[in-house]
């Protein structure tokens, strides 16, 4: 069985999930569907992309990870797959794989309507294209034969952390469920900046001088989370809602 | 492996969904079993009807799809299974299936105790009854032998655009996750009744004098959506909250 | 195929439910993962402990039932392992499985690194320990080679209803999607009570002195639930918001 992961924006209350996976198997009845999440913020590009770098390492080689957040469906944006470390990528070609693409990879356009649904709408390429390149891709076609390569693909500006008049700055790139605030600070870049000396780290009128190590040590904290980034939490609340924080808030890391 | 789609409303917060596939997963283990949705308005029959007809077809031949959208569970509607191109259904006789039961359909009434749980309760036969009988139809259990057969299924009224004094007349039937507005005008009776014309689309206080291809284009969209419907938008936004639009809001499209 | 199931209170917004199924499938491809619900009030063990004991015996002999309602990650509490009526339970030892757990239960300490991931992190066990303990059970590895032996497994205080000066007294323990009001109270201890006496129910300012049989039979309706729970209901409605109840409300069952 081969393994198609989906992320998308398009929520649980609607079929749209349902009927790409109706499409999947239809054409490969072979292949093992997980979902990622359907909750990405709708149209949030940003939000998915640091997400997909986040999940994506805990597959086996081979999986293909189908990612759909796609606010310019039907424009002039290209349908896209790759391949990255044994792992295979589809989706469109809107800074969804900012953080993964790298120089050398082979990106190619998807463009032969024999890997697509006969009718193509101008809203929903999950079903049209999405799903029936990744089940064709499951089936064993090489990307190549999807169509023409991508020499330039789209990146999102702005999405690493930045040392700012000697302040490491950062934000917030989203919420988990418990309104842990998640930022694009990873620890590497962390512990370079800080290279043991004493720090402050501010976020909204909070600071912190330390990190914690779990979530239960204190009514704020601030660690490094399971993904490797420093996050902001509360014991038994919403760092969110305490906090007032908001997605894109800033973070700064200064020296003491 | 055969695969049976489940669609209720049952929402994700309780056990209920989980419940039914160790059902099915222990009488017939050789089941894929994928969820349409189970965020379907509460007890809304119309809805879920609307969105049945929407993603069987994605389907292959063979599928089983198990409906569970039942208010009067426990009371005389009746538990019924048919088949329509290949495809087999499953679920209460409340004009669930309105949209696609045939005037030729051979359904069966599920009244065989063999193929039910031990105890049937009177609140939860998505469980004691559905999700068994969907099992018992993968293992090829012929429909016919689940019970004696129905011949008047319960239908909706008024699921149907109408012409009304020269004026084409539908409802919004749902919103999506980003709030578009989903009516019951399909297109084909739209062009059929503009038949080329010059023509005007009214929505609570808005106007649209021609259809948009992609949500993207302007803020607020009017466009035949994936599934050959006429529906709502809004780029970036949720057309129900900035249009002030509820399900059931009447749309009419006018000759000029 | 070995089934495994999944309950956290994770939510289906965050990509960590994804990430647990990729690690499970990494080391064991033949399983069938199934989600009970990631819903599971935030940090409510109480809530999930509930919930477990009412899925999982609709799940065949040799299922493996994973489940991570974790507020204390990071700290001392041990993870666990331990079979019952030929299931397998995965998960913190914080009285998760006080409904399950039996005083000849045998139950290990998953200590084991060969069994875990190769990095622990401090507030993500789901992964890196829960995840991988059950791809490694479904592949056959004995609950004792996990690691020691628990003899003092935590058990939640006060979980069953009690007979207070005469007054059968029992609490709400969940809503449900409805926004129905299920209760700790079963139909046993509820018929031994009463013993066929004429009696009353009350929750908040609301009294019933007989019980429904279905949902739709009145507006309040107090039914011994499709689990064998009493339970409030509101029909076309949430008993929740139209009865004002919340959740650890106190219920109340008088001989009259």
């Amino acid at each position: 069985m081969q393994i198609i992961t989906l992320l998308t924006d398009f929520g649980l209350k609607d079929p749209y999930v349902g009927i790409m996976k109706g499409v999947i198997l239809s054409i490969n009845p072979n292949t093992t569907i997980i979902d990622i999440t359907h909750n990405v913020s709708p149209q949030d590009i940003r939000e998915g992309a640091f997400l997909m770098k986040e999940y994506y390492p805990y597959f086996k080689s081979g999986t293909i990870h189908v990612a759909v957040i796609d606010p310019t469906v039907g424009g002039e944006r290209r349908p896209i797959i790759f391949c990255k470390d044994e792992h295979f990528f589809v989706g469109p070609d809107n800074g969804m794989f900012s953080h993964i693409i790298e120089a050398n990879s082979e990106i190619y356009e998807i463009k032969n309507s024999d890997f697509m649904l006969k009718n193509i709408s101008s809203t929903f390429h999950g079903r049209d294209i999405f799903a029936p390149a990744a089940a064709y891709l499951a089936s064993g076609i090489h990307p190549s034969v999807f169509g023409p390569k991508v020499v330039n693909p789209v990146y999102l500006a702005d999405i690493f952390p930045d040392i700012i008049n000697g302040v490491l700055t950062g934000e917030v790139v989203m919420f988990d469920r418990f309104g842990n605030a998640v930022t694009n600070i990873d620890s590497e870049i962390f512990n370079d900046f800080i290279n043991a000396n004493p720090f402050e780290i501010h976020i909204g009128s909070i600071t912190f001088s330390s990190l914690n190590k779990s979530y239960y040590e204190q009514n704020f904290t601030c660690l490094i989370n399971s993904s490797g980034y420093i996050e902001f939490g509360c014991y038994k609340g919403s760092f969110s809602r305490e906090a007032g924080i908001k997605k894109k808030d800033i973070v700064r890391v200064g020296l003491l």
